[in-house]
């Protein structure tokens, strides 16, 4: 069969929640993960530029890049915190992975869904390098939209058995607690940050202002505990007190994007951290011993957005759940795009 | 009623053809070329980033940004001069409108097709403002994909009333002429590029050789023309002699971006040139006279791109020609993406 040139597969966003209900959350986090780790393993042979921002009032719109010299990817995404007041979501994303060979998409996904489900997959995977081993409890802390996704896939990489949840807005909790009810995990709603991390392995920080906030304080962090830093993620947002940070063993994805919008803007650029990659390669050591707090700034990269592009791919393989795109255009003779217009005219015009 | 928030408006390549063709190629240029000139009249609102490109030994793969202030736009364009071997276009696109109020986009098309109107429509309207008055007769050297749209274009906005024609391959001269049969232009196909511009007023290059070609030397060029240089754009990719370069007054898009891709690669960077914003604007002059030779050496800027977008959704309203795309995550519930699935799940098991 000839291939149809002009065709791209779309994954709308009704397609991707069936294709995730269809794997389970759970299954397809851990795979996700699988793909991130695999990419992270090639770290070298990617093309890392740093994300496209354009700036504004309301918010920031950015493309982020990258390509393993294979395949191309993009993502579009962008940042407005004040849409949730008119019904829209802050964050919404959509991405197109691509044959560097020929240029053409090779698909066209949602990503708010998939951002969503891979920001979980990486933080459980750097977790799983770095969080103390046998743990079983972990803090939420900010119940939004990414809140479920995180305690799924440290249930799911980790056996995480239970979650303490605490947000600033205790409709956001009761939501999360909902959600998660059937999912076999123990949750515990808390009144304040502080009672939700008492006892815990591993506090994932996942708040949706953009300030320098102050999540968490020093006396919070006891000795030996990971800290996923997920909401911290760009200029002038950040999430945890400076203290914290000149006591822990920082990773990070890409240092000079983590220098930028990460928690560690608030140190000097010569305070050392360490490209998690290293660590996934075994050329770095991760967490030094039980007691160390072992600090993941995760700030979001290409890379993992291209590993997402790349799954749901491979994913789709005898599914239903994609349509197809004609966004190509492609005359029967390369050359002859007017000819093709012309030939699309007398088509129109014979029609019934 | 209430928008649905998901929703994108796609035009496929398909529909792009019809609206094409329900404008007419000719009114679609000149309409195109008055959204063009708005937009570099206000040249000054916009955010001038560089394109991001990723080159690879096949081609390269660019997302072309900017915005200004109110919407965002980007094209995906990638360059493959070996694609038609397969069967494929050298050049494809697709782009997207955003409102930078919210972040969410307006409007995905392809832009295959509306880049080929788009660069016409763009060569013409410099012509207008630099090609000699009354110009009535032009030469157009590479006869492929974007040819026709050229010489219509120029029919339409300058009034020309024949085109010479010449190509290295016959066959493309020839479909050329078969393309614009019924176009009421006099058509005159040429053996060489020496033919072709004799008595002309305006000369179009545009061939596709991704090298630094010498399609137009010096003794060809009589005083008083006007060279509309479009095929020479990107690095390592020129159409003309150099000495040319050195007799003609010369007129860039956006001098940063030229210095690097259009013919004036070949000059040092001191050598003086002029933005066509400016002429537009009446801030610098255009021709100085009948005498000049006068060189549009047009790469292809993100805001012409901007400009083609925000027309064709104009375009749109009360036609049938796009077609409603589920490209963002919207529940209900703004902070509840994990809800939304699991309703998602409900309403898949509750179908017979």
């Amino acid at each position: 069969m000839i291939p149809k040139l002009n065709i791209v597969p779309f994954v709308s966003v009704d397609h991707m929640m069936s294709l995730v209900l269809a794997k389970g959350v759970e299954r397809f986090t851990v795979e996700l993960a699988g793909y991130i780790e695999e990419d992270f393993r090639r770290w070298d042979m990617f093309d890392k530029t740093p994300r496209v921002a354009s700036h504004s009032a309301e918010g920031v719109i950015e493309l982020m890049p990258t390509s393993d010299g294979t395949h191309y990817g993009f993502k579009y995404v962008n940042g407005h915190p004040k849409n949730t007041r008119e019904g829209r979501q802050t964050v919404t994303a959509f991405g197109v992975l691509s044959d560097v060979g020929n240029g053409y998409p090779v698909l066209l996904s949602e990503m708010t869904i998939l951002t969503a489900l891979r920001t979980a997959a990486m933080s459980a995977l750097a977790a799983r390098y770095l969080a103390p081993k046998g743990s079983r409890a972990m803090a939420i802390i900010g119940n939004g939209a990414q809140c479920e996704f995180q305690a799924l896939a440290f249930k799911a990489l980790l056996g995480i058995e239970s979650v303490r949840l605490f947000d600033i807005d205790p409709e956001a909790t009761k939501k999360a607690m909902t959600n998660l009810a059937g999912s076999g995990l123990t949750l515990e709603p808390c009144t304040s940050a502080e009672a939700a991390v008492q006892g815990v392995d591993i506090i994932t920080t996942v708040t949706a202002d953009k300030q320098n906030a102050t999540i968490l304080t020093d006396n919070m962090i006891g000795s030996g505990v990971h800290i996923n830093a997920v909401g911290g993620d760009c200029p002038g947002k950040t999430e945890l007190h400076r203290d914290i940070l000149l006591r822990a063993g920082i990773f990070v994805e890409f240092e000079p994007q983590t220098r930028i919008e990460g928690e560690i803007q608030q140190l000097p650029a010569e305070h050392s951290v360490q490209e998690l990659w290293k660590v996934i390669r075994g050329e770095a050591p991760g967490r030094a011993d039980s007691h160390q707090i072992t600090l993941f700034d995760s700030v979001g990269f290409a890379v993992e957005d291209f590993s997402a592009l790349r799954y749901v791919r491979d994913s789709l393989t005898d599914t239903a759940f994609s349509t197809d795109l004609d966004l190509l255009a492609d005359p029967d003779e390369p050359r002859d795009l007017f000819g093709m217009l012309l030939r699309h005219q007398k088509v129109a015009a014979a029609a019934p």
